[in-house]
């Protein structure tokens, strides 16, 4: 595609609008850092400057990038897991991602440098604004202590995780964030009383 | 390996200890039905008689059977739900499943007819036993309605599979089942209020 190189400030959109074509018309496998940068119109150099290595741009591209935004503070603890659930889910729920997740969770997995990169990069910032949620619930007086963090991150990833990328339904007809709100604050509440 | 040929009643435990084998000494992609049947000294035919495919033939061997032992009843929701957590914790936490369950999903992904068959297969044998163990707790007042089995399912399954298979953290001191034993009850309890 001949469309010009974007200005720097337009890299970020055109390398993720590159992945997720490329996603849907290639697969994974083909779905290479010089496959994006040309599909892009940027230089191989400027999609490395940015991300360590493919796992880490689709991901970034599919997912969400490595600089992730806060959930907002909605006041309540029942609320705080409710706006995440939501995030999880929109991060989670496309077909791009469906398709290519096993593969790249692969990638990840057969090199430990790339594992523990991504646990930092795309965990550990999940992990930090858990923290941060869970401290205001303590602060409120909605919890009696912090709980582990690692559990209400797996609490509240997990079920969303498997139901949409491991189950064939369709997730239920209130939406499968809202449908898992209730019960999922019920679960942080138990472990935090 | 020269053993000669297990006896039929044999198979099954041949077929699963060169499957464990196969994949801590080559990895998933070398595990093939072939290096399988040549390890456990069976016939291919034996082995396509069993499992239809190489996913299922893994899954099999290192998650749980096709036939699934029904959890046991403890005699409340509670205990219920603190047994289907240690069972599975214990079909999932294996160095063996860790390594080769992204290709493995990868794999299925990427073929419907084996993605409807795992759902049918393998979640559907799990999903039947999460609505004994829910009509039981309808049964005892427990819970006023059966919820969901799709949502209980997710909930349960969720926060296991995401720590073991994407968190790089140790499990919990106290054991990451029964840590998630009194919360995953609420969520159900809240699920099914």
């Amino acid at each position: 595609m001949a469309r010009g190189r974007p200005r720097e400030e337009g890299i970020d959109d055109a390398v993720r609008e590159a992945v997720r074509a490329l996603l849907t018309e290639t697969g994974y496998q083909r779905c290479t850092i010089d496959a994006v940068a040309a599909r892009a119109g940027v230089g191989k150099a400027a999609v490395y400057r940015r991300w360590r290595s493919k796992a880490e741009l689709v991901f970034a591209a599919v997912v969400h990038p490595v600089e992730l935004e806060p959930p907002s503070d909605t006041g309540s603890l029942r609320g705080d897991v409710a706006a995440v659930l939501t995030v999880i889910q929109s991060s989670l729920d496309s077909t791009e991602l469906r398709q290519a997740l096993p593969s790249l969770l692969a990638d990840v997995r057969a090199d430990p440098a790339l594992e523990t990169r991504f646990g930092e990069v795309f965990l550990g910032r999940e992990r930090g604004y858990l923290v941060q949620m869970l401290d205001r619930a303590v602060a409120r007086g909605e919890l009696s202590r912090r709980p582990d963090p690692a559990l209400v991150h797996a609490i509240l990833l997990g079920p969303v995780l498997t139901w949409l990328h491991l189950f064939t339904e369709t997730p239920p007809s209130g939406g499968l964030a809202a449908s898992l709100a209730s019960p999922l604050h019920a679960a942080v509440v138990a472990l935090g009383a």
